[in-house]
């Protein structure tokens, strides 16, 4: 708790730090207020949605479940509302600032953004560990034991089901604007980024933080609080009796907070490239939690710890949780190679895109799929290592450790973002060419970072969903004694259906999604070709568009589309549950199939999006005939296929994988 | 033995027929002959790379493991080629006589066509029924029982391994070919489809030949030959003692070659629009085996069957097998609704066109991610009820049954190829364009047809697979006493690590496909650019392309490009049966990830690729702007990208799971 706090202080001072800092000239003020207002018009709207389907979700766990499980659903689908919305709320006010530090220098601007981020990276953790442990020792005092652990399944859920709203939701948002704007905008009328000419420019801007501050700020808040409430019930379903089983993955996570200031300190004083700065942010911060893990463990720990009857040294343990930290370092340098413009896979895009669309987008899937071996290799030796050192706690111990990372990650994250406003800012305020040159390089900066942190992103949650997996068997062989010596054998029909039906899921999770973005961007372009027809002077200049009516259109339509596929997984589960043939046996299996495929979309997914991305920047950057020729048009159909691909329907199979196994839990005792 | 004889004679009988209609004109003949020669030039250079390969097999089977496996594995590689080979010459013989018959009436050229796809039809069901059951019966007189049964496994081997070649093979020939000629033909010098200008134009016409036909004819040998041999395995290890049991699917296999006969012989008879007439040939054949099935099973089983201590009715029994039959109309079905442009999924993609290409590919892809939903819905009940009616031998039978369709579906199958082919030869020898709008009516049905017989043959072969795995689970029990009780629990890390690996295997092995798909057709179009610009002459039709050099070139290319996807999960079982930290329970997950994510991944790909190529041709048809609209553009790169997805890398997903499958069996007895 004491290290949240000083996390939580560290950002007061940084949000200090962002707000002093100038926000330019007018012109950039008006634009800025703009985003700011669209974005928190959509956010407003979005949590009274969100509020009516979890008022409902805690009514029914209120009579059907018991209450301390309903006041937990309540805490955790709160903190990851407001994960999302204070990570908003700071994105919109750096970005104007990013772009008035650009035009001083590239290290003010960096520095600007990279804070903007980083308070959103300390709020989260610092956040979620707070929640987490406060609940854990208030529920603790007023019920059981037993029942404060398995309330702490109620905040899983609660943050689960917010992320998966504010993922889909933002997403959708994000990319129906973008999508929106570019067809009408750049392929009908030749407008570059960003043009003020374009109605929809604020709600593509808007979409920024919506979608990639405030949807990942909630997904990762909530995969955090997941990771430490799933080390939490593996420590106290298989270890119980153990106390300091349980406060470990709190030591874990209150250690990282304080090398993740170290980090952010690092690169508020390092000079250099800023793709290096920022790498270097993050690894300082993962030797600094190297080192700290290690007398934290062995003074935890001073005899070891009897995991399922096998002694463990705490140099096993400290193993285990080093494996995790090893594991959020190999996954950012896979998925860099992959989706950086440095490298062969991107550069294969940029030329295939010189023999047209289609060898554009096949290049780019291909790439995509190529993208999921070795991280998926990894993921399996990790699993074998952290198993090897600790059973099925070490695997949960690893997944914490990565997790731990979180707050240096999602400073980058977010770093995405605001320097992709603050570009947006700079043209439409229609600042000198060499602060938007500051800022474009920014840009392509946080591209790759956005693309690296959603590599990590996918690997924790697949890693958090198998230790969700293992608590459900847990859980479901104590509460019912019929499955006491149940395997969840490959043998049994049941279980193979069960692994159909599971990986079913994120293909047609995804489909609605991508579904969803179709719709919406949809309407938006309807809405631009009637202004512009409407107000012939748009084009001109002399009239100025409808701005307000595309953030609202975006906004009614985001929040119309993610409603489908956000419940998707949940009457998934529910119906698996209740419907006579299938049952527990078949559900368990649906819990893995969800994981195995999800891992491969959304790894497939992200990265390709990501390579179309830079594929398309690669040759902006003058390669291959450069803006405006055949393959650039080409790498355009790419990004723009990329775009629902890795901001949409990809990211958002992380919350899903995890919500699918986290009800499953929860319905345990209330259907088998 | 008796019913494979009276389909191979059906079969001479329809060649006779075929060969002594008219080849049409001069010109004709000279374009049919272009296009015999490179097929038969290609095949032949396939078999020598296959057979240098198949020889290499052959010698480490002989020498680790025994010989009745090493003769069994050279038996299935020389059907399986011999089936391909036989398709493709009778195909190609049926093109020119198609457009011939083209000219006089619709029901003709149909009939024409339909016969030369019936001929492979049926040589592939007669051949693999005779082949199994000589094999098998002689090896039973030679060698121990037991030992025959096994060697049986070296069959199955050998006709998977030679499927996957000439899947893979084909694949890339046909699409590097098409691609190539769309690309430089079509978007850059604006040629209709078959102009005799474009120098790759008999490469694309071979290429339908070596592909859709060969490739097909080997795949679904190797599916029939493959599941005939599963049942057996699941019968003689489950139920040791009972040879009613390994008779049943012989006389399952043999009714429906009678059945498929009685098809044939209503396509040859029936009027009415081309794909009533096709579809109530498949109609007819399901209820002439759906009614012989039940005395059949009776006669053979008077008394029913005790499985796993089980005893169950012939009628149980019976409704084993129905489930198979009912699965084909499921599967087709389905399949239709999803690649057929008289339904909504394939007309949501042409009004995607009209906002652009990239709105047109992420429709299409997310049309075949919804399109895997109720095929893999219907597996799940069909294992549940064929499990329910008579354990893992009644997943067999199921499985056995829907592949006793396979004459009349492949009937269908080859149809495709060979209309496409017919309208070729039309507009390249200059026929009235009344010949051209049969041929293009037929080939409009033909593309359905293969879209939909694709949906049945994935499905079966994941079926089919299971069972496999089953064999492999009984296997591994009955070699290591170790193992004995051993289950493949989900809680074990291993097993989940083997799923993870698994399933990683369809997503690099069709990113290797397409990369192949992209590397050849790159070589095709520097040729044609290379053509056009030595001879400028092409272009105005003075100088003849040289269409030899194209062929040639994609020949070599196909070849050289086939090798590492096809070897890849040869070596990638191996490898994880060597490697010291995994074995055998690694592997047994691996078998089912594979299964898993290969049902989803094939399915996806080869349904949006039939839904892009309809959604063309819909527009095609004047709908949205028609030819040469904005909206038409787009659907032709959606048309493209889907060429590989739907026949390279999609259709290559089923011989890949089963030899994967295959040689785990295999290796059992040198590794573990």
């Amino acid at each position: 708790m004491l290290c949240a706090v000083i996390g939580l202080v560290f950002a007061f001072v940084l949000i200090a730090i962002v707000a002093r800092a100038s926000a330019g000239n007018e012109r950039m003020r008006e634009i800025a207020g703009a985003v700011q207002e669209g974005a928190k018009a959509y956010l407003n709207r979005q949590v009274v949605t969100i509020s009516v389907i979890a008022v409902i979700i805690f009514v029914l766990l209120w009579y059907f479940k018991d209450h301390p499980t309903a006041i937990g659903f309540m805490v955790g689908a709160f903190c990851s509302l407001a994960a999302g919305f204070i990570g908003m709320r700071i994105a919109v006010i750096a970005n104007v600032r990013t772009t008035q530090a650009a035009t001083s220098s590239l290290t003010r601007a960096l520095r600007m953004a990279f804070n903007g981020g980083a308070v959103t990276g300390l709020l989260v953790v610092g956040l979620a560990l707070l929640a987490v442990s406060i609940f854990y020792t208030v529920a603790d005092k007023m019920v059981s034991h037993d029942m404060a652990i398995r309330s702490l399944v109620g905040l899983a859920l609660g943050a689960s089901l917010i992320s998966v709203f504010a993922r889909l939701g933002g997403g959708i948002y994000t990319k129906a604007a973008d999508v929106g704007a570019d067809l009408v905008g750049k392929i009908e009328q030749g407008f570059e980024e960003d043009d003020p000419r374009n109605p929809a420019t604020i709600a593509d801007n808007v979409g920024d933080n919506v979608g990639d501050c405030a949807g990942m700020a909630a997904d990762v808040f909530e995969t955090y609080a997941v990771s430490l409430i799933g080390a939490i019930l593996v420590g106290a379903l298989t270890l119980s009796g153990n106390s300091a089983a349980t406060v470990y993955p709190f030591v874990l996570g209150g250690i990282s907070v304080l090398s993740a200031i170290c980090g952010v300190i690092f690169v508020n004083v390092a000079k250099g490239k800023p793709a290096a700065v920022l790498m270097g942010g993050v690894v300082t911060s993962a030797i600094v939690s190297g080192i700290l893990f290690w007398p934290a463990t062995h003074l935890l720990f001073p005899d070891g710890l009897t995991i399922a009857g096998i002694a463990r040294t705490p140099t096993q343990l400290y193993f285990a949780s080093a494996v995790g930290l090893v594991m959020t370092a190999v996954v950012v340098a896979i998925t860099n190679y992959y989706t950086s413009m440095r490298y062969s896979p991107v550069q294969k895009i940029a030329r295939a895109s010189e023999t047209g669309h289609a060898t554009n987008i096949i290049a780019g899937l291909a790439v995509g799929q190529h993208a999921t071996a070795l991280p998926v290799g990894f993921i399996g030796i990790a699993i074998l290592l952290s198993f090897h050192f600790a059973g099925l706690y070490g695997i949960a111990i690893a997944v914490m450790s990565m997790l731990s990372m979180a707050g240096i990650i999602i400073s980058l994250d977010s770093f995405g973002p605001i320097t992709d406003n603050a570009g947006g800012v700079a043209v439409m305020s229609g600042l000198p060419k060499e602060v938007r040159s500051v800022t474009d390089q920014l840009d392509a900066v946080g591209n790759t970072m956005k693309a690296v942190t959603k590599g990590y992103a996918i690997a924790s949650a697949g890693l958090a969903a198998l230790v969700l997996f293992g608590s459900y068997v847990e859980e479901l062989k104590a509460h019912n004694p019929a499955f006491a010596q149940f395997t969840f054998s490959l043998t049994e029909p049941k279980v193979i259906i069960g692994l159909f039906l599971g990986g079913l899921l994120p293909f047609i999770f995804t489909a609605f999604s991508m579904d969803a973005v179709g719709k919406a961007a949809g309407a938006v372009v309807r809405e631009v070709r009637r202004q512009l027809k409407a107000k012939p002077g748009i084009l001109t200049g002399q009239d100025t568009p409808e701005y307000g009516t595309c953030v609202d259109i975006v906004t009614k339509a985001a929040l119309r589309e993610m409603i489908i596929p956000a419940l998707l997984p949940l009457i998934f589960v529910v119906a698996v549950a209740i419907i006579k043939p299938l049952g527990p046996v078949v559900l368990g299996g649906l819990l893995v199939g969800t994981i195995v495929t999800g891992l491969f979309v959304a790894i497939a997914m992200t990265s390709s999006g990501g390579a179309w991305d830079n594929a398309k920047k690669f040759i902006e950057e003058g390669n291959l005939g450069g803006k405006g020729s055949f393959a650039h048009q080409a790498a355009v159909t790419g990004d723009t296929v990329g775009d629902p691909y890795k901001d949409t329907a990809g990211p958002a199979i992380n919350p899903m994988i995890k919500v699918v196994n986290i009800v499953a839990i929860l319905i345990i005792p209330i259907f088998f």
